[in-house]
């Protein structure tokens, strides 16, 4: 039998378990909100940006007086143990929640409080030794406190993001110098265009994400300028002269982050334009990922009624029914990824929106989908580069052959006889199934030579002088 | 040099061009309203469908006696007029505005008000013998005559988009019976998978394309249910008791459609859920035809380095610089449309969760993006049809070649030599290049005879027994 | 330490840990697909339905001759036995998985193969006596039993999502009887309109659900359409004659839903078109709620500085800073799961859209999507229900005051001094702040008595006749 | 009756107008592509990048000796006159085609070719002394012309839209000036917070939307990078060496933009990222705009029964039916707007992941979704700050009135008698309607010349020291 201690608020007596660290407001939500099943203790950066949070401001309120020494470093030293991954099954709120965060700013105020009080030779819940309110949660708001601990566990997510990107960029790039001499048929519009080589093609792969380290990476920088020291409505009310700007640097000194203060305050606290741009970014890394991954799947259609042109490694039998096939099962699980990041980040687009007045009351949803993506994006990314990118191979001779029986290289002929001969050519070509090289040789357009040296499919690699 | 009449209302005076049936309430909406150029007189089905109602309004007004037969027979005149095609420049309101249609609402009712004054023998703007508000607009409101008349627009619309969609299934059922002898390798995840016939591929795509004529219909005939009678806010006031039914029963026999008094007029009034849903089955549509259009480029990539199991009528040289090529430009822009019909479909949802209390407000953008949908989704469907599919020819040869050569035939063997053996029949030819034919005679699994029957991709299109 | 049994596949041999009843294919998609976190054992309604699917494809195989009675009984038995909630975590396959469901149709065909094996007194893996492609899918792919599995785990998620409904509808009806003589202020664009009653207000909110049970029922009835006898590609190999309607009337027979064969079953293979309006019916019911949850909001802001018209029950102190303060906490969020819902919608749009020729292999996202909003949608009806509506009341005294001293009664004139004299009255009001009913009186427009009649908001609330 | 010439291409010969500028493969594009009616013509800055593009790369071509003089001067002067605003009428190409924008740059090329042609002394149509191919598309593709000329509209819209929004950011921060001494309640949640200054309200409006001047102008910036001398695929073919470094620099002279080439021109020629992050910015923008607009909306709601902050301008009557109301139009045709951006946003994310291999055939519908964003952005922002902010009026009474009855004020009293005595306070003070004020002095908790100070609004407006 489980034993309970009482706890009270604005709407009177409630049940805590007896050993929680958690409290009374916490317990109301726990109730309150049984809605996505996924909680807060399974976000531990989120944790730890709380943590953070509440030890910049135990020390801002130190230094300014408002908090006497004993009682800051005790607050010091549970947030780093916070920071350090204790006491996270204590944050069993659900992420998706009403009260624009208010829960799970009490949950930290009542987790931090009560190991206090531990630390204090004090019982759980004697709040009137260290109150969740009047102590942890000094000179903050939810309003000021929530945002900022979202924004430091974004960013810490960020970075692990973006560690993950840089390897799969890695990843395709050593493709592309393994393939640089495989000769295949370049396609625009799914039609055989002009040749170029499978090397050039990876390395495209790796520098179109490559792109996005840095667009990742600026725009999650927005997320350094917070807005403590706003309180309620960034009016500042119940917050010290000069605590905005002191708290903003000590969670820089703490965090390692250029954390900033907003330059105005009342504008930072509704404002959720960080997180859109943000989400947006995802979503382009979304996009192109997406796109590489339907490439990859085309690439390695077959293997005989397709393209043929490379080989995933193959990682389950591909079929219950269909003996030998083997699936692009890695690609289609990137792809499916990229489907649900974009459509969080139209999650975050309708939550943004609905800001009201002086709050954007969806927070909550707001950045639970944004983390969301942050950790779906890093699995797949992960996968991709681990059970499929790494193990791919070329079947060269496939790739040579195409371009040996292609028409796409009759553009090579534009600069010597003109788009209309050779258009003229291509045309006949397609019609009587005769190669582009014989039809000019027929017609006495161009000497042999000549036109070996301008139809050699390695001539039409990079741009050339004529 | 323009010469105006000067109009009243509610905020003072205003130039009108002297000749122009409309009046002061449109005068401002042209000044207010310079945002889409997209004006109500290019949707000849919207103004068809206001004539409707306002025809219907003053049926019903004459017959509960609070019209009489001279004006109501002239109103009703002016309206056929309109419904005839007559005077449609003379709605130049901006398709996107603000005030819920009021614009649109008062549009209407200047442009009959003057033409009946016309009739009368009166000039424009003496409203005292026939007013926009007191007879044009007598027992309404902009709340229940504007969606109302976008209800009737959009059922004539569906008509036309639905005759589009049949146009469509049809060809490409007549293609399905054109390559019904066409033997071709199915592919799942892109991968070979087993024998199906071209024919049993097109007449999928009739098929599909054929479900959502019922779905677009049924969804349509959510806009019978109509609030006339509602008034401001769904209470009737200023309407007489009976107006609401008999409005209806009049607009139904006016149009021919079943139109019906919603149950619950306060619901109904800022209720949008019929356009919601409508929106969606624009959208289902979208996604069948773009996968469809995906389709349609893949199997006729090529001509030498893709599938090329199909032909798409040329209709444009392909590019600028590579002679001879020759694009899928029909499915390309049809699948450009299908994702402006996506895009579209999330600004009627945006529209739709804005309503707030007893209106949406946002209703023209709402029924301007349906309305786009429409007329985009028409012309795509009959340009696929008639510059496309009408014209696509089979590469039998091709077809049957990759049927003979594939490796997914050996799913035909499991019930005869079990799942597993054939999986290592399948892993041996794709690793020596052999046959799946001449490996199981090398083994001796089956005689020849048997192995014939068993492996004729004719045995492998439809259920058999053993 | 943990012990091992080997088993082996196309790709070689790999350890299954020795009590699983799950093989090597699961082991293969737990290694695979470290995705989401979020297993197919928590979708409870899914393994039943894949329990369903197994179960009467076993029948159907059995009453074909196909299957020998022993076996037959016995995988009956185990599919009982899943359907009555046994072995569900023997399901840990990642939600969002590459293979177009191949692990999770291969994950149940393991379970139930080695759970018949116990039965039959062999060990586990030793699948001559019951394989999971040859006995458990015997008749089946994937691509035909993995997707009608999902639409057997929707039919019953529908079920309760449906009852979750009723359960909002019937606490708004009640409310909406509870407040039948609280005259209020309706509002149209934000601004004043004419009166109604909060028991209209509260009873459309009830109207506009109650219109979305039929059509989630509707929709999902799409469901019972399914492609059992496709196989590989809907061409029926290695699928007796007979088969599809045979296993879908068996189906029927066990599930209680009235299922059908698909009239094309190419067609059904690779179609998401029921998914996808499916989904859109339930954004549909997202946007309705959103737009009620944004108008409870409202009409419960204040207490001083906001219409106040209703009291939401306090749920949680609302605020960190601000004592007393009392949020909308769970209309807030409802909001919040709606746009998940919204953004959910988008990607199944994606999903739909990326079907390729004889397969959508994006199925798994999609589905994982659909089953996340289902859930979510579930308990947010639930919460809004029980935690917010049945506890609603009215501030009777503060609505009627905003009526009496509304300009916005103006309108209830019309029909006895016209519009534009109306127009004036009202504006002068505007202007001065004197009321309406005096300013006729000043203006001796009506008489005293018939201005107490025709302005008694009670008067205002229906249709009247004058 | 029209008189025609006939010209001819790969797919036979065509009528063209004998007057056009534009020859056969316009016309081709003409007869295929009737979907949207919103033709090239209609957007001017993309025409003049066309002309800019083209002339940047005469220009090359003639520095590199490819092209003699006298024909690059000619095709320099005809693009001056494009760039001038002559000829923009013969760019009848609709905006949504398929074939990757080939019928655009053609429809260029040809219009550029017969201007030449006629300064030659040359009939239209004469193409061997100037041809659309050979000599105006000369060491290009539509693959490189045809994005880069996109983005050189793009640079120029961008500009436009800027300093829309810095029109609007002027506005709303000339009102918070003008505002600075009205003291209003801030509300959080739409529950009464604590008290702020109007000022502070309209100020925190232009500081949120100047963010966003640097966010357009970062993201647009990524447009000055092009691909020019990619050709095809990128990989150059016909294009002579040096080509692609010297055409960006001939560009960035012509357009003043600091045009630069892609270092991986395999990359950049099916790269769409620019435009998915340019568009992610301009929703964030719409995203903005659009709560604001909900504020504006909110804070004007009333007159008698809405929080009467503010009023907006009437721009024209509200009803056809209530005498006298005055709508919020303005912000509702911005909210509309917003949400045809974020749709268009959508349509973009599509048409970007809808990329395959070495070409993004989407382009078209892509950047039409774009410049159409563009478009209704600059005419919203325009209509909102004209139209709308420069005449916002503050209710000061109101205001004020409702700072002295609220109970939010209690948040002052935290430092001085702790959150739990606060809430003790708020309570009683909800439940018998009693001030604040007179509650604590009833209670002995302060003097009442503490509180008077504590309490005075005015105070609570910026941090503070005890």
């Amino acid at each position: 039998m489980e034993n309970f201690r009482q706890e009270s608020d604005l709407l009177g007596e409630l049940n805590v378990p007896v050993n929680a660290y958690y409290g009374v407001q916490t317990q109301r939500a726990i109730d309150n909100f049984k809605i996505s099943g996924q909680l807060l203790s399974s976000y531990p950066e989120f944790i730890k940006g709380l943590a953070y949070v509440k030890k910049a401001a135990a020390k801002t309120n130190y230094e300014l007086g408002l908090l006497d020494q004993d009682l800051y470093f005790k607050i010091a030293e549970t947030c780093d143990e916070l920071i350090g991954g204790l006491f996270h099954s204590e944050f069993p709120v659900d992420m998706i929640q009403g009260g624009a965060g208010t829960s799970i700013n009490m949950n930290a105020n009542e987790v931090i409080a009560n190991r206090v009080l531990e630390k204090l030779g004090k019982n759980k819940g004697e709040y009137e030794f260290c109150s969740p309110n009047d102590h942890i949660n000094l000179s903050q708001s939810t309003n000021d406190a929530y945002p900022t601990a979202i924004k430091m566990g974004l960013l810490q997510m960020n970075e692990t993001l973006v560690k993950k990107l840089i390897g799969i960029v890695e990843a395709f790039r050593a493709k592309g110098e393994e393939f640089h001499d495989v000769i295949k048929m370049g396609r625009t519009q799914l039609q055989d265009a002009v040749p170029m080589t499978m090397g050039q093609e990876f390395e495209a792969f790796a520098a179109t994400l490559e792109e996005d380290i840095s667009k990742l990476n600026n725009n999650a920088n927005l997320f350094v300028e917070v807005n403590m020291g706003a309180t309620a409505i960034g009016t500042g009310i119940n917050a010290p002269i000069g605590y905005a700007t002191l708290c903003a640097k000590n969670l820089a000194e703490l965090t390692g982050y250029p954390v900033i203060s907003a330059p105005n305050l009342v504008e930072a606290t509704p404002d959720t334009g960080s997180y859109v741009i943000y989400s947006s970014a995802m979503k382009r890394l979304a996009v192109k990922l997406s796109k590489i991954c339907n490439d990859l799947r085309l690439l390695s259609s077959g293997p005989r009624a397709g393209l043929s042109e490379i080989n995933l490694p193959p990682m389950q039998p591909g079929s219950s029914i269909m003996p030998g096939k083997v699936n692009p099962v890695i690609p289609e699980v990137v792809n499916q990824v990229c489907f649900k990041v974009i459509g969080n980040d139209l999650t975050v687009t309708f939550a943004a929106e609905a800001g009201q007045l002086q709050l954007n009351v969806m927070e909550p949803v707001l950045s639970h989908a944004i983390m969301e993506n942050i950790h779906f994006l890093c699995n797949a990314l992960e996968t991709l580069r681990e059970k499929c990118v790494i193990g791919i191979t070329a079947n060269k001779d496939v790739c040579l052959n195409m371009v040996k029986h292609s028409i796409g290289i009759v553009t090579a002929l534009n600069p010597y006889i003109g788009y209309k001969q050779s258009t003229k050519i291509a045309k006949e070509a397609l019609e009587t199934g005769k190669s582009v090289y014989n039809l000019v040789l027929e017609q006495n357009l161009l000497s042999q030579e000549r036109l070996d040296e301008i139809l050699d499919p390695k001539n039409m690699l990079t741009p050339h002088n004529k």
